[in-house]
């Protein structure tokens, strides 16, 4: 057997990954199969099936993918100084996002939402993505207490629950890029702008 | 033939309605086939096809029936005097969704999930469903409207471009209710209203 290098490896191993992505993209999660993957990676099946043993492993890799862009625009936040406001924050992050989905082979966006589809059917992949969601979640509420030391976040507020409603603006922003075709970070971060802060008018609250 | 009521014909419809949903709920839209459904149903396929003639007949139907839900939760809050603000709104709709989810013979949103994925895969899917999140924005812009009358949404914002943000935080809620299973109406609204009006960090804007 050759030996081969890891740089080499590692570029058969995205090779495999965007062809897979490509399926997805196009066939969703659920029938996309391993079969589809081989052909459309142009390798042989020992040789994808020597980098990804099992459909679910090609799951969890694209899962990763995904959470790597969106590890890394939250990375860009993190290294602003002073921390950018919630509003800030959300165009700035729906900005990065495009730029990463226009910028990859595959616009990895779609291929996010089908990982929900599959998520909200399988309790491993739910399981799975649910982490990586998690993940995300934890590093938005670590912005959300410098956020708050800058006066941006109501003391009070726990972070991690501010997190849940930041992180929540981003899946509505993906489905309306791609559903209606309609927004731009600018615009969406503006209607969070033009919210005013509450003032009570359900009973009880 | 026997005659058959206008209203025998709508529970029969409902009654495969229901089962399709149920089928897209396990299998995911792109692998849900009319057999599936029929044999869900408990029908002849010329009764299913009777009233459906195809899967995207089907797709359209159960599209609807989303809708329908979110229609009607919109209608509520259009009918609150006075207008809830932006972060009540927020709370009141996810609360409604909820509700409607769980008391219904199968949690829509899981089929809403499933939907969305087939809408980025599939253009004529797309394209309904572009027009079923148009028809809700409107509804939504409508409220923003009075809320603007109210105080609660600056004056110079554009209603629609308030709608898409207001919108656009409901699948994050529907996706986090599913896939991590800890976010509440309460705290998700919360969480907006800890958020203080922009106060701007970032070059430009």
């Amino acid at each position: 057997m050759p030996k081969v290098s890891q740089e080499h490896r590692q570029q058969r191993r995205e090779q495999i990954l965007l062809a897979a992505m490509v399926c997805v993209a196009e066939e969703g999660f659920h029938k996309t199969t391993m079969a589809h993957v081989i052909t459309a990676s142009g390798l042989s099946a020992g040789a994808v099936y020597g980098y990804f043993a099992s459909k679910e492993q090609l799951i969890l890799a694209i899962a990763d993918q995904a959470l790597g862009y969106a590890a890394s625009v939250l990375g860009d936040v993190r290294a602003m100084d002073p921390v950018p406001s919630p509003v800030d924050l959300i165009e700035f992050v729906t900005t990065g996002l495009i730029q990463r989905a226009e910028a990859a082979p595959v616009d990895i966006t779609r291929v996010v939402v089908a990982a929900w589809a599959e998520a909200v059917r399988d309790e491993t992949v739910r399981s799975a993505v649910a982490q990586r969601f998690g993940q995300l979640r934890e590093e938005l509420a670590e912005i959300v207490v410098a956020q708050q030391r800058a006066g941006h976040v109501a003391d009070e507020a726990e972070p991690l629950a501010v997190a849940k409603s930041l992180f929540g603006v981003l899946p509505g922003f993906i489905l309306q890029r791609l559903v209606t075709q309609d927004v731009t970070p600018q615009e969406y971060a503006a209607g969070y702008a033009a919210m005013r802060p509450r003032a009570s008018s359900l009973p009880g609250s």
